[in-house]
């Protein structure tokens, strides 16, 4: 394998949005520290920061949030569309299926249109979901055209049919806007190179759902999930832990493609899950989490990354499993569409060489003489 | 702009499957020229090659055309989904919409099933685009189950309604071998950026979609046709023309991102345009073509592409303009799942770094100072 193999080290871009891994506090949306935004800002104020370049004060704020509220109701072909799609589908072909359905609905004709149809994919991502999901498994068509303050409050208030507990939507708060941009990710280029042949905001954010979806990028949240729920104890969590190394199988959750010493979202994450596992009463998975963080550290000096703590976050809000890889795309479609509009603001279509290692000149060969 | 933009000249990985430029001829699949698979390929032999990796013997050939025949039925919900799209819908967006649908009906779960998900999307594309087309257009659901021996056979059928003439058949065989891949341009890339965190084919393959969708990728056929369509002679086209070039417009369908001296593909499809136009008696569209080729050289030096004469060879076989770039799609299907393929087989996360041009750090503000 070349080193060109998946553009390593290679720039493909310029991007005013975010830095990972290069200043001390590790990643910056621009210019603001994650500790910052993680620890002071709404969701909807870091997603107003991404889009719109600054800070919002308090008017600027309010009426993106109430532009937000307006944009929760599902066109009725969309709602059919989802009612299509059985309880065994995979929930990121929901959305992506969902994402590109409104752009048959509602296409981007303009780009002065993008900042409209960005705001109503923020707002609509989870109602899609939600709605797709209460009705293939329980059968019913709920109202996603609620009035909850906060994208979070009004995903876990679908989701479960009552508004939820203060500290649930605290904690949703902070996690979209730890999973809300991260530079060139694959994602992230996957949505700037369909967005270079000037496509619809639309087709680019499909893009970027089904690029997620792969088990090498989203998803890993899911899988440490899978991975701990087996284990009833720490002591049992560590002694299937060491067996896995030794069987050498991947433990997902450790480590980063970019960050070498530590992923900053883990240390903001983790006393947030502690929190809401007091709250539900868990003697269990909090504490297998930290033994396996212990343990990962100790054996292989591995680092918990963001996905890690968030696997017990969500599951103590009774989020359901499959429902991890879907809640990072209702925050990154955030990073996804600033992306668009500053690809599309400086664009170049992007079109690479490759280098030819398949069979020379072959010679026509009628098909009786093969 | 810094020469990382757009990836121009970088080599992004490596390809068995196509040169463009690289030999006297100028474009081969799998070492074959273009203008032998062109002059003595039926389309479903360069498909056959480019899925598998050579060119079938006749056994081989019919059991692959027995599997798409059988292949061409759309499953009852994704018949609900096309219907829920409006005829004003763009045609890209209802196949990439109907991609990603069919994701969730027969999702691909293993890379052991990519070959049947290949062949079931190549059969079923075609379905698609007709079904809704006729549907949105004139009301009627039609069968798309039909025996047709061809896939550009079976697209004709299907959007007419009667079995096609064998020179139309012919023509569409021409075609399709002629947009079936080319390297990584923007919408390969783009399958390939996606394919690269393992996800499924149907994700892939509805980022291409989104992706061919932009108009610097897809859609120059379209654009020269609604060009051409304005004008009722040769004469008052060259005018139009030398006032659209005193102006600085672009006239699409001529010149390449990567040929600078000819495109290949043009000496291919240009006599078959003229047999068609003889054929249903035209006496202005195809004289139109040639003089604006013969301007646009003479003034400019830019020599016609693969699109110029697609232009007038659709419209002669009746083909609405809307569907030509939907038709470069049923084609480019087989070179798209191929680099999938082979993107999975020797697979690197497609992950470049971005050059930071935002701010620096910013000290964090509350909103009541902002």
């Amino acid at each position: 394998m070349s080193n060109a193999e998946g553009l390593r080290g290679q720039t493909a871009g310029q991007t005013a949005l975010c830095t990972v891994g290069k200043t001390g506090s590790g990643l910056t949306y621009r210019g603001y520290d994650i500790e910052d935004l993680a620890a002071h800002a709404e969701f909807e104020e870091v997603a107003f920061l991404l889009l719109k370049g600054y800070l919002p004060n308090r008017g600027e704020l309010g009426a993106f949030k109430a532009r937000l509220r307006a944009n929760r109701g599902l066109p009725a072909a969309l709602r059919i569309v989802l009612e299509q799609i059985p309880a065994s589908a995979h929930p990121m072909d929901v959305l992506r299926t969902g994402c590109s359905m409104l752009g048959n609905l509602e296409t981007e004709h303009r780009f002065s249109e993008q900042q409209d149809a960005a705001e109503r994919l923020l707002a609509l991502l989870p109602s899609m979901i939600c709605y797709w999901y209460r009705y293939a498994h329980d059968g019913e068509r709920i109202d996603t055209a609620l009035d909850d303050d906060s994208l979070g409050g009004h995903f876990l208030h679908m989701l479960r049919g009552s508004v939820p507990p203060a500290l649930d939507v605290k904690v949703m708060h902070c996690s979209l806007v730890l999973y809300a941009e991260h530079e060139f990710n694959a994602s992230t280029f996957s949505a700037r190179v369909c967005a270079s042949t000037l496509t619809d905001l639309h087709s680019a954010v499909t893009a970027a759902i089904g690029t997620l979806r792969g088990p090498l990028h989203g998803g890993a949240n899911e899988a440490a999930m899978a991975m701990m729920e087996q284990w009833s104890s720490p002591d049992e969590a560590e002694a299937a832990l060491l067996d896995m190394m030794a069987r050498k199988e991947k433990v997902m959750g450790f480590g980063h493609a970019v960050y070498t010493t530590k992923d900053p979202r883990n240390a903001i994450i983790k006393p947030w899950a502690k929190q809401l596992g007091e709250a539900v009463g868990d003697r269990v998975l909090y504490p297998v989490s930290e033994r396996v963080e212990e343990v990962m550290w100790r054996e292989k000096k591995l680092f918990a990354n963001a996905d890690f703590y968030h696997a017990s976050a969500y599951h103590f809000m009774g989020i359901p499993t499959k429902l991890f890889t879907p809640i990072f795309v209702l925050s990154r479609v955030t990073g996804w569409t600033a992306h668009i509009m500053e690809q599309r603001a400086h664009n170049r279509i992007i079109r690479p060489n490759a280098d030819y290692v398949g069979p020379p000149h072959q010679d026509w060969l009628p098909i009786d003489k093969r």
